[in-house]
């Protein structure tokens, strides 16, 4: 029988000691615990690359794992703390600003945590990770039900995350974030296009030929597919979208939808 | 029942390849084994900075654990191999440089490490991690002794681990450390305070605004407050101490006790 | 009981969430899977400096482990993906571009993963280690025979992984890569010496010291010797030999046998 299964996302530097302190804390509780890092490079106090990192990342752990998240500017500030079960099931804990809003959909559920109850007042005002999020998380493995961990929170902070719009045969959206390789992950996602071909691509004024992988694109071409975490990007083969786009972040991209064209 | 706990901390990378060799080695001797990392990232040769990682995650973990570290510059000199039980019963295994100690207070044995007897003649110069420490680390997770590994070291290498001074209504320390996030460690803990109130902070001639959590600073303002490894740090809210200090390790730290005072 | 071992050695970053999404699939397959990572950390698109990581690292696990290696520029593109299974038994899944160099000696036998079959076709074009590779290795681990995987290739990619030569009294070889602190991994292996001693060895036009260990250089100095991973390296004590030498890779490596001279 396997023991309990914890994910870890944080802004903390795996190499940090902080991601150790939180895997030791939950070993304590489950010498038998199964404990896996999402990623601790999220970028520091970047709130929206978290979110991306845990809307591409937890969809596909088991359903019964429950993750912990954490890139919090305000931690020991009045921000609440958060249990999050969203309409699939999936149990989160972290801060409540924003970055859990992959999973605050319709029929998601949170909770703000309260301490004094089930949980302990945290040991330190800097590491909620460790002191409030961990045993938290050991509460609802070791069966407990979110509403024993503080009073329901009807309006927890979402990201206005940017939604995709469709106008006069385009499809157009803004550049959110770059990863490790220098692909800008855009806010269109695949479902936007519906299907759709898409018959060209722009990042701000610049073109960007609609490919399947990064593989069909010539060394240095930027390129347009849909990505391994469903949302559009953009890329260069072996070399760096995000470096060739500036700053790239709100950038507006625009589907043109149809057959290809030379752009 | 679970396997075996062991934890890593080294300067070797993550992604080196080294600390999976060393996991190699534990996973064939136990195939149950717990394996965690605390930090790949030591700073390379840093002693005194893998000494803080150690003191700052060791003790989370459960007593049971066999804890391997090594930060190493000496490796294949004649400097000794160490296993210390530290008071509380913790079983570490490192290099005889002072990594340990914080581990190496009053009530702690260390042991030299001797080959030929149970510990076979490292199979490289280069490698104790693997070679050495890991087999040593088996032995001890089967059950075995310490005293079987080697003769007792009744004067295991220790850094001279700079401790607060009270003077004038003042504590005095220095700065020993930075982390990822620009935090600077001192050698003032909490304890030190013996729960006395902090009116102002100084490192150097910079005046710190004597804080309870990071968020309570201002943009761009130096703070001081206990941090969550139990020493005083000095911070900037959502910026870096240690790029404001320059570079901070010595630089004296002044807590000046009582209600505070504008600075 | 522990459940069945992977490993995972890719250049994706292990910040990236993409090695977590891999590490989620296998964990939904067997919620008991042990789970190591090599390296994430392999310089990007780096096929040679990812085959030796391979070299480095696998042959010290555990022989029923599944190895997933994924350093692939070619993703999406019509470079094959193999299963490989090497002299000694071990299973390897990665991309047909010569990362699995290493395990293709004599004897060693490769399949052509094709889909339709056991393997669904991947879900995406562009990550192909959450979506092809991981399946395949669990397809594995279940107890299937890599036969059902597909094809067998009789010419899979090799590195022309350059040897060691002797010539006049000297073995010569060249620098491949250097790792994370400046040692320079060459083509000589120590089993090319066949326990002949050095004398005195050179990269380039510079001398560097024959030693058994780091430690015995002097600080600054240059020092070639038979590095952990069964390689000889050049190294500076504390120090960075690949910064001295320049971008060392395909630099001539020449080692003197013979009794030490002075260079």
């Amino acid at each position: 029988m396997a023991g309990p299964l914890f994910t870890l996302t944080t802004d903390f530097g795996a190499g940090s000691g902080f991601p150790a302190q939180m895997k030791a804390v939950l070993l304590v509780a489950f010498p038998d615990a199964r404990l896996v890092d999402v990623s601790h490079e999220v970028p520091a106090f970047d709130v929206l690359a978290g979110a991306l990192m845990l809307e591409a990342c937890l969809p596909w752990f088991p359903r019964e794992a429950v993750h912990l998240a954490v890139v919090d500017p305000g931690v020991g500030t009045a921000r609440r703390a958060l249990c999050v079960v969203d309409p699939e099931g999936r149990r989160l804990l972290g801060p409540d600003n924003g970055l859990l809003t992959p999973f605050l959909g319709q029929g998601a559920r949170a909770w703000a945590l309260a301490t004094g109850g089930v949980l302990a007042a945290p040991r330190t005002a800097t590491f909620h990770g460790r002191d409030l999020f961990a045993p938290a998380a050991i509460y609802l493995a070791r069966g407990g039900t979110p509403a024993a961990l503080g009073r329901e929170a009807a309006d927890p902070v979402r990201l206005e995350w940017p939604a995709a719009e469709v106008a006069g045969g385009e499809l157009r959206g803004v550049a959110l974030a770059a990863d490790r390789f220098g692909n800008v992950v855009t806010s269109i996602r695949a479902a936007d296009l519906g299907g759709a071909a898409v018959g060209a691509a722009f990042a701000g004024d610049q073109p960007a030929r609609w490919v399947r992988t990064f593989g069909e694109g010539a060394p240095g071409e930027l390129v347009a597919l849909v990505g391994s975490g469903g949302r559009v990007e953009l890329a260069i083969r072996e070399g760096s979208a995000a470096a060739r786009l500036g700053d790239a972040r709100g950038l507006t991209i625009r589907l043109v939808l149809g057959p290809a064209v030379s752009p």
